[in-house]
């Protein structure tokens, strides 16, 4: 099994901010690598040349999916400033551009919020929950399934048998299954669960993420986390998803936004 | 008065895509040039390069505070799809980047949604609203409310009798004050409204954008739209802000949502 720290391992050459990587062929959907590990690469790319240690917000534009295999990495610092640095970051394979993103390190800590307006996420308890399997049938293989154990609310695991909610949430527990805990980096994953939130809808079919944001709020807490998808709208061939994601203290620690391409009826 | 046609103007140098402009201090918030204003001039360098006419996502990240004054913008096409175009771009001057976007063109419609979960906005007739003056008290001036006519809920207008609602949520309706209709480029001035949600929940101080997403999800119907902005959560001194968009046909045709940096008591 690919632990999240070694699919994600890079080799800096020399001094310039440029770093191979090999793409690891577990975390995907699919024949598709995950956007949310993707990012992941990136972000960690990011930290290596930046003053400022945590992850607090970055945005992914994904233009080709790249394969499971070598890519290459490259860093430019936008700004190092004194509260936070302000990168650019850009995965390539085969000298095209596959996943670009804006990346924000900064400061985070364990401490709670001052305000919230957010919604606390309603779960039941993880045991109560349903594993999402490796194999979501018709011969379609989740391997990234078989990296985080995610279980999911039972009142929005309709889909399943052909009955969904047309709510538009998904809520779910998240586990990393090589026992690490989560960090602001491998979060990334964890806000881009699976399935896209259109399942809920009634609408079959992948919903590939065209562009997604995320902000990382605070240190997570050891275990596991919980995370809400809620649909947004969808017209014109497009949706958009939020996902919040709370730790074991019940903190919100990241949020998430994508606008993916979807077949509407 | 600066026409945001004008103010967004931009000469192409040859073939290349890059892009000479002048950046107008009328569009700024005390000395700082508006966010929104400014993703608007490198959104519209990238609609002159794309095949793809409307702007549908971006996705920005401000490191300088640029001056109004001549600035470059360099545009390079990540991919060029069938239903859509990718692109990233950088605002620049004197060398240094101010700001760096990733966008993507598509094509947007006039069509209805086919599912949405966002709540509708509640806000009175324009004409009760209360407009926001461009004299923003103890000197501070407010030079984008003269090119943008806002009027406020008054429900949530407490803050300038210092009697803030701290409900974290603020409603307005907004027209270009040179009289043209919006469009999806200029909307982005629309999905960053004055002032920021923190004032709301008596927070005093100006909130500068760290990072700011936009998804654009229909052409505008002719007329004013209202803008509901939403605070997520404050902590860590950052807050994150949601902003959605309606059109006079109550389309929600735009949305965003950014994460600022304010200083919490």
């Amino acid at each position: 099994m690919a632990h999240f720290r070694t699919a994600t391992a890079l080799r800096r050459r020399g001094g310039d901010p440029v770093f191979d990587t090999e793409l690891d062929p577990q975390w995907t959907i699919g024949t598709k690598l995950h956007g949310g590990y993707l990012l992941a690469v990136l972000a960690k790319a990011a930290a290596e040349v930046s003053s400022h240690p945590h992850l607090t917000a970055i945005s992914g534009s994904f233009s080709v999916a790249p394969e499971p295999g070598p890519a290459v990495v490259e860093v430019e610092v936008l700004r190092e400033g004194r509260g936070l640095t302000q990168l650019r970051a850009r995965l390539s394979q085969g000298g095209a551009p596959c996943t670009e993103a804006l990346i924000t390190q900064g400061v985070l800590t364990e401490g709670d919020a001052w305000w919230s307006g957010v919604d606390p996420v309603e779960i039941p308890p993880e045991q109560d929950c349903l594993p999402v399997p490796a194999d979501g049938g018709g011969g379609f293989r989740i391997g990234l399934m078989d990296v985080v154990e995610q279980r999911l609310d039972p009142a929005a695991a309709g889909f399943a048998v052909g009955q969904p909610s047309r709510k538009g949430v998904i809520s779910s527990w998240l586990r990393l299954a090589d026992g690490s805990d989560w960090d602001p980096v491998s979060l990334l994953v964890a806000l881009d669960p699976v399935p896209p939130i259109s399942y809920d809808l009634g609408i079959a079919g992948w919903a590939p993420t065209v562009q997604f944001t995320a902000y990382l709020r605070g240190l997570p807490a050891p275990g596991p986390v919980r995370v809400r998808m809620r649909a947004g709208e969808l017209g014109g061939d497009r949706m958009d998803e939020v996902a919040e994601l709370w730790d074991e203290k019940n903190r919100l620690i990241g949020q998430a936004t994508q606008i993916a391409a979807v077949r509407l009826p």
